[in-house]
């Protein structure tokens, strides 16, 4: 009751204030205490409500419409004149109204689902504190975080002591690319000044099935995207290590250098894990850097139940870990982890005097940025040690089991449903299920041909109509050879065996007119 | 009155509750609505203080320790078992007490400063949406507000009705690398593929004074910082086009094959405009890609009064540009600007098939991914919306030529003030003020050297002083044969005349006894 009660005398205070207020009447303005925190608990109850209203079953996922309609919607043009902060807040409203909620327990279209609550009020904080990675100078607090978290994720890796080193970026795809560039200086650390022209052609290996951040990574490092041979994957989806080791020997032979064996740990289609242990024999046997993408998968190490599908993490030279996804840390929060310590820096740094001046009255040691490829670093890591802080690392397991359980029913529920075809054998290792629903008209076609052109098509519409309706979103594509077909994963905490249900009634009553 | 007796009942709550609670009760928990709201109500009840605190001046800016100390006074490590909901707050209370106070009327410590209330709610909103650049799908409105102040940003530039390309990246290091990418891809688009084995030595070209990024940038992209030439440099700090035309030709006298010019807008140190249109008369004359690097001063283009300092600008084929420096846009918000449509596309896709379904529904330009080096992306274009929104250009041009009149006061303070000696002549084009301030003990020694030895040891004592006080940072370096000196900016709307006042009896106080 207070608080509705507080809630009406900032409406009333906004009815008659906030439309003749504008952003030069809060802070830094002289008195502007009283209408800074009163625009902000506006803010901030607008939120709260749409919070609330975020994991509410019976709210839309989304309420789509078309690129040219949005435009129309509203107003979204700059213009030369302030605008009131009563227009300020109608702006938010709009922005949320036709932004996805992400944190609906029905939302599944990404890696990336749910929203976490520590993590939300952490990031809050973060925009709140506004400050930079690049020196303990500016961010005490910060860089000791990362610190000890970093070290954390190390042990669970499995390094001894937690020793080595790592980042946080911004996001997997960089985290890889990170990962490229120092097994590069690591072989040839002339590269770093003389560049490409200096060394003999380097050759890159990663499955078939791996995420496309690799070949763009070869393609931005001056690599090139044809030295980035493409592993055969078995059925599963995993990496086949006899494959690996022919193509090593292939390019040998062409008088290239191996120097990166990318290993997937959760592929993003299939969730598939690479044999690892199989990998890094082959990566030791010829002197390969291996890297470990467990952007996906790695999360899966917090789990005493299935971290034995990263058996062998602990033998890889650097680990890309994206707390973003299985853990749902706000978006985002990416590590790459390396085992030796120091390479990085060696690197990367180009000693910049005005940033890392040498004669600091502290230890430079936490003076983090010189190893880092940007120079300013958003603050990624409070909200991840807050949700650590606030789960303790059996929390994160928890709920990282919870997925896999519900994926779990998942698959249990329609591999042998009518209708339905498993797009590969056998239970999936992380929370991917692919899956195509063949609506009943097209369930007996005789003509394999003709049955795979319209089944292509059923998985889109689909897809279409769940937007229009706004009652779930899942991802689907096609595969290799394989037509469209629905990757269902689970990362967010918020979904239920309800859920998982709802979304097979929901496929089902979308689609069995096609 | 309302709202201290809302905020006791919370208290309340908190003191009898949050003791017992756990991140469990929160959302998605059943019933939990209510908890959330009164702990989310709670961190924003400690972010809201923090922030009026951080605009009093009688508060310090940093309350100093040195990070063994830090490490021992709060239990930074991470547990095993849940924290309850009241130690959250507690850490939320710790991490604050230690940040730096980047809000602060006299934080002057790097380009990056002020703490912006309508991009602070906009970051909180960006957070609560929790979503991801790469497609329309899944931040539909984002994606039209970045593809609205793209186009804005492009016509401020002066390219016709603002055509052209562009993204925010997460810093500008990473724009000023989109940059180079770029610039090698339009001359040799094989190199995607085959490498940089296909194409002939390249080189590119900066000032002396240029930010590390680009030879950061160089190393990464398999360039090698060797191919990085620098150019000479007036006593100003700006490029001298007739050295550029010499390098050039010396470079390509030798077989190698110029491509990449990057001009820079305000250069780190000096604030320093390089002759943009003589340096794009060369780079025209030897078809090079002109990059300006304006990630401090490509804000001035806002100015009526100061947009003359970029001249030329319309002519550059690319443009950072960081809101989040001189317009204080909440970290992070940076933008590469591309005059040519179609290349980042080009250059970057890998055409993922799991993200960019060529069969959506909707118009597929929208889904923005694969131009991007990454694979998720941060949603940095909120906070500069609303922004522009709330001030309008004309707030922002007010606030810049604020910003530029404050740094033309302390000039005009100090240029001849007895202890004071400025790094180079003439009034600053930028915010930067950089000088030394002789204590009365060095002040007429006669032998040059000793005094240049004794002086290079100045300004890190005064500044670790500030610190230990907290009372106002300002940042310091070397720059070539100079020694240590003060690197004075200006970018925190929050200052006022009495606060350059105030840095100046600061450094008087803590430097006299030197």
């Amino acid at each position: 009751m207070h608080e509705s009660k507080s809630r009406n005398i900032n409406l009333y205070l906004f009815i008659f204030l906030f439309n003749l207020f504008f952003f030069s009447d809060l802070l830094p303005a002289m008195d502007g205490d009283t209408k800074t925190m009163t625009f902000l608990q506006e803010v901030v109850d607008i939120l709260l409500a749409y919070i609330v209203e975020s994991f509410d079953r019976d709210t839309k996922v989304i309420d789509f419409h078309y690129p040219n309609e949005l435009l129309q919607m509203n107003n979204w043009e700059l213009q030369e004149e302030p605008a009131t902060l009563d227009d300020i807040l109608i702006s938010c409203r709009a922005t949320l109204k036709y932004a996805i909620k992400t944190a609906h327990p029905r939302y599944f279209n990404q890696l990336s689902t749910g929203l976490d609550m520590v993590g939300l009020a952490a990031d809050w904080l973060t925009s709140t504190a506004n400050t930079n990675m690049f020196t303990y100078e500016v961010a005490p607090v910060f860089v000791l975080l990362e610190y000890v978290s970093l070290k954390k994720m190390r042990e669970i890796i499995g390094w001894p002591d937690g020793r080595g080193d790592g980042i946080f970026s911004p996001g997997g795809a960089i985290s890889n690319m990170y990962a490229m560039l120092l097994a590069r200086f690591k072989m040839f650390p002339e590269v770093k000044e003389k560049g490409m022209s200096s060394v003999p052609r380097l050759v890159a290996f990663t499955s078939e099935h791996s995420h496309f951040s690799i070949k763009k990574g070869a393609a931005a490092l001056g690599i090139g995207t044809e030295s980035v041979i493409c592993i055969k994957a078995d059925e599963s989806g995993k990496m086949i290590p006899a494959d690996l080791e022919r193509r090593i020997l292939e390019a040998k032979q062409k008088g290239f250098v191996p120097f990166f064996v990318s290993a997937t740990a959760g592929t993003t289609v299939y969730g598939a894990f690479d044999p690892l242990i199989a990998i890094s024999d082959i990566c030791k046997k010829y002197n390969i850097w291996m890297h470990v993408d467990g952007a996906w998968g790695g999360s899966l190490l917090m789990s005493r139940r299935h971290r034995w599908k990263l058996d062998g993490v602990e033998r890889a030279n650097s680990v890309t870990w994206n707390p973003h996804k299985m853990m749902s840390v706000p978006l985002q929060c990416s590590a790459l982890l390396v085992r030796e310590e120091g390479l990085m820096q060696n690197c990367n740094q180009m000693h910049a005097c005005y940033l890392f001046q040498q004669d600091k009255h502290y230890d430079l040691s936490y003076d983090t940025g010189d190893k880092a490829l940007q120079c300013g670093r958003h603050v990624d890591i409070f909200k991840l040690w807050l949700m650590w802080r606030a789960k303790g690392t059996i929390g994160f397991e928890a709920q990282i089991d919870k997925c896999l359980e519900l994926s779990e029913y998942l698959y249990n529920k329609i591999k042998d449903r009518e209708g339905y075809e498993m797009v590969f054998d056998g239970k999936p290792q992380h929370t991917n299920v692919c899956f195509w629903y063949l609506p009943p008209g097209i369930r007996y076609m005789e003509d394999k041909e003709e049955r795979k052109k319209h089944l292509h098509k059923v998985a889109p519409v689909i897809k279409a109509r769940m937007m229009e309706y706004g009652t779930t979103m899942v991802s689907y594509q096609p595969q290799g050879d394989k037509v469209n077909f629905f990757r269902m994963v689970i990362s967010n905490p918020a979904a239920t065996f309800e859920d998982i249900d709802f979304l097979i009634e929901e496929i089902e009553r979308l689609g069995q007119d096609l």
